[in-house]
């Protein structure tokens, strides 16, 4: 490596393809290919995008539910160097609008099943929907002959909610895909027989990060349309798959009917991410003896960036684990390194951390100090050098895995002429760990009926952001300077519903 | 990764000691030491080290037989942002000194073994000799609390014989034994219960690689002293180890004592690599159904850079196999990138590529176009992207996995006031794969017979490197400007011994 420090490498699914043709890539429930046959796939795909004028560079949306398709609009980007901007299927319109102006992706690609929503979410913006289905029907091979890589090249924008309300696009380069993949390599092992279950969305980087080690392990991808738990069980219980990657809504799904059968001992690695995860939960899997790796890692670190073993699932309970390889945790308190098990503001350094924030450079210099990211949680390191995440990003609410952050629901409320003021707090919830829940006070005269202001949000938000209750009151708590209280919401939530928690 | 596009990453050693303290690192005949140890006795090797004054960047010379303690320096140079030069404990003191002080060593780490070889090889340099022994029993604990690498910087500086006999320091950085510890997992997998014979020289890639993977991964190390073919086959018998890396020489004496056992499905991976592997060494391991993984890699290329996986061993026979991940291969003829099968320079491009040869500009201008390495073999890719090697680099003496130039030991038989010119040519030999032999002309009425002639030898080179046969000729076969044409020294070789290969 003369010529420079950090040279190119090969195409990913190129090189691949080279290596192990014949080995199984992708599964679903109706197909089957080879890493041969997935590399012609993606390179026809490249073919159809390089003709609809997508070229090196370009931001280009995707719409598209977990389907052998959208993996391979995945790798075809690649293939073209241009940057996938994966859209959540269940935004809203409006939303979507919103991240396909702020990337300026001037393509979007869709499937049917999203056909209508991206026709509403293009309209007036100067965007082509481009269906996924046509993509590979009339165009040459793309040739990627010298197509080469370089880790620091953007390759995927995700969208994160913001604590502003703002939704933040973070940039991962090909270098944090490949170090987190690299890092979860080392993490977790890899044998021959290897085959991760893939039920979580392509469009969040859970699912996007199971793409990249399928092509860079080697590895067959068992690709699910949607989460399904007596599927998601039938085939784990056939040892169809060694690894699954989960939220602790869909576990709790899948334990709840597996009846007295434990799974089999082919499934090796059960890695449970999204927030927190109930303590009864843990303890049933503990009670069944289940690989399960907690995680704690987020889209800025490119998916899994701490990991409890197994092993230690009884004696460090509660805990995240230690970071892969390549990362380093620090924890901040008053300025300075926190001492063992002393909480602060949870810091992440090291190469599978993203880039930047798209466009929003006030946003990015916010999240580091340096080459360290402030992830906003709050936790503490204890004198194994074991993570306990103790207070998600300040008012993060996670619901069944999807990020909700108060303010953007907050912001549409109000929107409403008819609203004064709103306030969003997360409630625990049995099935989804939480649900945002709204108080509002109206102006005067003005009248909405609950189910009014419910379907007013569903018009503007993703269903997982509606509120599940909206509460009308006189007035909302707010501090001398007129701040929401939000803390305080809580309180009348409890007075209100005899709710305790 | 805010502020630079290749950030630092935390200590290996000591990353590997927090995130897996009680797994077993190392074990030799005498001793077991986990993670959390080997870090503890690095850390303290460093701390005599720095007391010695071995500052960071500095060249630090090794000269240590396989042992415990040689591990322990090479970590102890790492957490110190040295760059350890490790000596061949076979060279000559001659031969020590002039690498030495070519890269500028002013302390010479070595053991009791090696003690009266590194006193004569310092003598008259500016170079102290540390007794490995000492480091550990009064230093301090050295503090690395903020210790971090960049994976540009330089790791070790491995000498190779050179084609025009001068050594070349090849100078691999942190990233190029990064990048082959990861092309390799990606390449073998990893299990938990993986653990890595090393019975190759310490000294040499083969050996370090070994040092690296290891804290990595997080897998243990069987270190053996000296390679003992029948040590070796009982704890292989006993399924002690799951890794080997070998030599065909040694695979040979192994085998010559198996008997009718074979080895235990637990041994899943002997790496083959270090030159030519004689067809019939090949065809007794295809027998036996051995996990054999052919490779092809050279110092250059930081160990292992083309693997050929077991089940290809029948169909691809005699291949090299193809790139690992981070590597592509390029064949030229004629100035062009060659058609499939057909034979031309073997180029690699790619991320374990060293960096340059040490203060050697010519020679690393010549070794590289662009990011590509001329590796200087002959070989061509077959149409499935498979390499086969045909001719080592020219005039390259393979002997039992040691690289001998032939113009190196020219040069000390042109030494000789003797003898008026000397040419050096490769024959087969059973048990080193090849042997050196040498033909000399001497000067008009000088006279020295063959046993003088090896004795001069033996003064001043390697054992292995020293001819093991020396026959006097009136005069040495050239070509009309008087260029000695070694070619023709293989048919005088056959005519004079009456062998045929």
């Amino acid at each position: 490596m003369s010529s420079d420090a950090y040279p190119s490498m090969p195409q990913w699914l190129r090189q691949r393809a080279l290596l192990t043709p014949d080995r199984l890539a992708m599964e679903t429930a109706h197909e089957e290919l080879s890493f041969k046959q997935l590399y012609a796939r993606a390179r026809q795909a490249a073919g159809g995008l390089r003709d609809a004028g997508v070229c090196c560079g370009d931001h280009v949306a995707s719409l598209q539910g977990n389907t052998l398709d959208c993996a391979v609009t995945v790798y075809a980007l690649m293939l073209l160097g241009a940057v996938m901007v994966p859209l959540n299927t269940r935004l809203s319109p409006m939303e979507l609008a919103g991240q396909i102006n702020e990337s300026s992706s001037r393509i979007l690609i869709s499937d049917r099943d999203n056909a209508a929503t991206a026709d509403q979410a293009v309209t007036g913006a100067d965007c082509a929907i481009i269906d996924v289905a046509a993509l590979t029907q009339t165009a040459a091979l793309f040739d990627d002959h010298e197509a080469e890589i370089r880790l620091t090249d953007p390759c995927t924008v995700i969208f994160t909610s913001g604590t502003t309300g703002r939704p933040k696009g973070v940039v991962l380069t090909y270098g944090n895909h490949w170090w987190n993949a690299n890092g979860s390599l080392i993490n977790l092992g890899l044998q021959q027989s290897d085959m991760w279950l893939c039920c979580v969305p392509l469009f969040h980087v859970s699912g996007l990060s199971i793409l990249m080690k399928s092509i860079i392990y080697g590895m067959p991808v068992y690709l699910m349309k949607k989460f399904d738990p007596e599927q998601v069980n039938q085939l784990l219980m056939n040892g169809k798959a060694t690894h699954i990657s989960v939220v602790a809504s869909m576990l709790r799904r899948m334990m709840a009917i597996t009846g007295p059968n434990s799974y089999p001992s082919s499934l090796r690695c059960i890695l449970l991410g999204g927030g927190p995860v109930p303590t009864a939960l843990l303890q049933s899997c503990l009670d069944q003896q289940m690989p399960i790796y907690q995680t704690y890692g987020m889209s800025e670190t490119a998916s899994q960036a701490v990991t409890l073993p197994p092993e230690y699932m009884r004696k460090k309970s509660g805990s995240a684990g230690k970071p892969l390889f390549p990362l380093q945790i620090r924890i901040e308190a008053d300025g300075r390194t926190a001492m063992p098990n002393e909480p602060g503001d949870i810091l992440i350094k090291g190469l599978t951390v993203f880039s930047h924030y798209l466009r929003n450079k006030e946003a990015t210099a916010a999240a580091f100090e340096g080459d360290w990211f402030r992830s906003g949680d709050i936790g503490y390191l204890d004198e194994d050098g074991f993570l306990f995440v103790l207070d998600r990003r300040k008012d993060l609410i996670i619901s069944g895995g999807e990020n909700v952050y108060p303010a953007e629901v907050e912001s549409v409320l109000n929107g409403c002429e008819e609203i004064e003021r709103a306030g969003v707090i997360g409630i625990p919830d049995q099935e989804w760990g939480r649900v945002p829940v709204a108080f509002v006070s109206l102006n005067e005269g003005a009248y909405l009926s609950e189910a009014e202001l419910i379907t007013t949000c569903k018009t503007q938000l993703a269903a997982y952001k509606v509120p599940k209750r909206i509460f009308v009151l006189d007035e909302l708590p707010e501090n001398a300077s007129h701040k929401l209280l939000r803390r305080n919401l809580y309180a009348i939530y409890e007075k209100m519903t005899h709710e305790h928690y």
